[in-house]
């Protein structure tokens, strides 16, 4: 008896914002288990800025994602056949298993698979917050904003599944946390749940003056550390109050990922206010992450450490869901159920 | 008897480039001197691009000059009356002497004078090569671009006082240094003279889109380091052929100091590229002066590290050679003879 998966492909590469028809959705028989392999049946499937990134046909940290191939994606799941012996079936495992029902692994590349202990994290979470975005907050805020108790760090897409993270682990730190969101709704939740000391609704700052007043009043003391998620003019208006010897992680610039590139207004406050600005990969800095993981699975096990999920409720719904992230639509960390 | 001095005065504040109208050349008689003090003959005034930015009444990294006060800035000079222990009549001394003949100096303050060895270091050097323009091209380049043999390392403004040592000192490394610098004779000397790799005629290349070409022929291994001493298109184009870990010591952005500021085409690239970029001003980083001067002083009693000076005759050109240097009309390290 043959198992059928559903994937979903790229097809054609966007220009700006992606379209349902950039996608197509592939039905095609799980082929017969392999000596060594590992057959995964995906629970959820993460959804995350980059891969926008990754639609283009250009020079990037990683090489495009290619056409007509089974989208790359995180997620987590469960061994529902096994001919590896490192695997039985009921292990649970978070790896890069793509947008589709069920991912055959080769066995043979250690650390494709990784099992992880689903009774006090729940599963979802090694996607999130005890996950790659929970790891990218921890290095960019650890390694390279260095935050120290009294400085005020300033966060964008303070909502979202890294965002959430910063805020929380420099607030641990004794630093005053000033977040961006868009929308009432994601700044109370930002400051109510997450525990930011304020949130500024960019939404209603639309343009570079009115936001910087705005992160002024926020940050009366000037801004010492920014985690920035989104680029375009909130950097730009965080240059305008950053503090002397100020540092800036620059992790994800969502504005820019649909179209042109935005520019930086003023790329000589950089020198004036003698900033560091450095831009990260979280893979690139796997000696973190053993130590990462461990504090993040600590505090989601014992509810310090809060996240949301936003999960569309199956693999029809991906592409939609990948599209409402780009926009903004999602609140925390964007899931696609799978089962 | 008592003696005159020549001193300019800013009496306006520039808007865009600098006229002669904005200053006014005061003579006034020195006053005697008190218990203490220290009286100066100025043998050489440095002028320096940071000084336009002080001419804002601004924020920055140091108060504005005033106005209807003596310009200051560094000079080279020789002790002619002393009533401090620390300083005889003959002493050769380099420091902030400011915009005149002479200066007459509270010796309460240690520091202010450093006496210095006119003997195998010809004393204009103290202002160039083997002061703060060295001290700057030292530490932005082994403190933040920190370069290793075989990378390629890109310098702007490479005839300059600071451009050209940053070069001399990346090659001694076991880079390949590729200047930028502005019309065939230049760039000529930097290679033949201060032995850089290749230079860029940036006059030949006034866009963007050629700049990066230009660059690309001469770095085809793409761009490890750069020093930045003049930001605009040159950055972008910097970014644009940046390699993956490569860093920005940003020391000076001379092409916005004369109006408005001069946007960052494409700041995604720092993230892309997983960059460093950093501003930074010598004055902070004292620790690192002596270990500095020591090697530029050996360098240059050597004659293993080259410099070129630009000399106006005397003070009454200093005005004009301020505006000719930020337009580039000078050669190496612009200079006011006094004497």
């Amino acid at each position: 008896m043959s198992t059928m998966n559903k994937q979903w492909h790229l097809v054609s590469r966007p220009t700006g914002e992606p379209t349902p028809s950039n996608f197509k959705l592939v039905e095609a028989t799980v082929p017969e288990l392999q000596d060594g392999q590992v057959l995964v049946r995906n629970h959820y499937l993460s959804l995350d800025p980059y891969m926008r990134g990754r639609m283009n046909d250009s020079k990037s940290y990683v090489a495009p994602q290619p056409l007509n191939a089974v989208m790359e994606g995180g997620t987590v799941g469960e061994v529902v056949a096994s001919k590896n012996e490192h695997f039985k079936v009921g292990d649970k495992v978070v790896g890069r298993g793509g947008w589709q029902l069920y991912t055959l692994i080769d066995g043979a590349p250690r650390g494709v698979l990784q099992k992880v202990d689903a009774s006090q994290v729940p599963l979802s979470a090694y996607l999130g917050a005890v996950g790659m975005p929970g790891v990218t907050a921890w290095i960019g805020l650890n390694t390279i904003i260095e935050p120290k108790a009294g400085e005020t760090i300033v966060v964008s897409a303070a909502s979202g599944a890294v965002g959430s993270v910063v805020g929380q682990l420099a607030k641990a730190k004794g630093c005053t946390v000033v977040g961006l969101a868009g929308g009432p709704e994601k700044c109370k939740v930002v400051v109510e749940e997450f525990g930011f000391d304020a949130c500024i609704d960019y939404k209603q700052h639309p343009d570079l003056k009115s936001l910087s007043a705005a992160l002024k009043e926020a940050c009366p003391k000037g801004i010492d550390g920014y985690f920035e998620n989104v680029g375009g003019i909130t950097l730009d208006a965080v240059l305008m109050r950053a503090n002397a010897f100020s540092r800036i992680a620059m992790c994800g610039m969502i504005s820019g990922y649909n179209g042109q590139p935005i520019p930086l207004q003023f790329p000589q406050l950089i020198l004036t206010n003698r900033m560091k600005v450095q831009g990260f990969i979280v893979s690139e800095h796997m000696q973190f992450w053993p130590q990462a993981l461990k504090e993040l699975g600590a505090g989601v096990a014992t509810g310090n450490l809060k996240y949301r999920e936003t999960v569309a409720p199956n693999i029809e719904a991906a592409p939609e869901a990948f599209i409402g992230l780009l926009k903004g639509r999602n609140f925390g960390k964007q899931l696609v159920k799978l089962i």
